[in-house]
């Protein structure tokens, strides 16, 4: 088709930044057709509406930070050491300086699921697999071996892996709630603390 | 003045509900007026803004949240049941049958940050504000005595008290990403388990 000649998806990536920084309602149809640089009719042939351009950014959120937490650990041979990678590499990627009230953009599953989680059945269900993806990356650094030489059964893996991504995503949600710098260091020294 | 004849504290309680149910930028003004069972004359001469509104419910969420669960612990007299009356104060607090996505429709401190803690510095002063008082709140848990018999020095009540506020707005924030019953009592009983 002649009006998919745009990069539609260096155009997602650019709508997973917009919405990413300000949240669905907030990111309006101009701000969103000007970040991704394309114009409103091209928008609607390829994309459809608002809402399948964030069904899809999320999918590509997901696949983003799998892609990148799995590569931080791939080298990892000590469950204590990876975990901390994850956390920090999580840490990291919801730092951002355009989020000028506090320095934090979040974990896009996080903010969606606050913001849409209420009440929105379709976006619930994709958000589970965005979880799923972190509870298994957890899973996995967890079940390597443990320096202190703990045996931990699947039950213990499992258990941790979901207490590891709730730590996680609320100190996130204490991050943009404006806690200081030191309470975040010493949440995620707490938070590491855990796996021995 | 003659259009102040409307209660504006019941008004302000049913923006409350509504807020918290849709978010900020979902409620819009005519869904507002209408919860709140106001005109458009009288709102903007009561409350001046949807912003106002805003920012004046979040104080009374603090304060109600306060006063229910400071109020749930008071004849507390060990730091693991008073925790666990929190943890599960919190968590009731957070259920809704009208959020009909996943039965939560969270914190409103935890859905704010989320929201709009990335771009609101004004909004980011007022959640510091309720995130202190579920700080406060776990620091008297946690620094009740311990069946137990371990002793606990002011550091390590500071530090276990923001771990729980976090592990908690954590666990919220997997219950509307869908997070299943089993696994939300699993880590529920997690949380309570970092307190001996």
């Amino acid at each position: 088709m002649r009006n998919k000649e745009f990069d539609s998806e260096a155009a997602l990536k650019d709508a997973l930044a917009t919405f990413w920084q300000h949240g669905f309602e907030r990111t309006n149809m101009p701000e969103l057709l000007d970040s991704m640089g394309v114009g409103r009719a091209s928008f609607y042939n390829a994309f459809g509406s608002k809402r399948e351009v964030f069904l899809q950014i999320l999918d590509l959120y997901f696949e983003m930070v799998r892609s990148h937490l799995c590569g931080l650990i791939a080298d990892a041979n000590d469950s204590r050491h990876a975990v901390a990678l994850l956390v920090d590499g999580i840490l990291n990627v919801a730092k951002s300086p355009e989020a000028n009230a506090t320095g934090w953009r979040g974990c896009l599953i996080g903010n969606t699921a606050l913001e849409l989680g209420a009440n929105d059945p379709e976006i619930v269900s994709r958000l589970k697999k965005g979880v799923d993806i972190l509870r298994a990356l957890f899973r996995k650094a967890i079940a390597l071996p443990s320096t202190s030489g703990v045996q931990r059964s699947q039950l213990d893996i499992d258990q941790a892996a979901l207490q590891l991504v709730a730590s996680v995503q609320g100190l996130l949600v204490l991050a943009k709630s404006g806690l200081s710098d030191a309470d975040i260091k010493s949440a995620r020294t707490a938070i590491l603390a855990t796996i021995t």
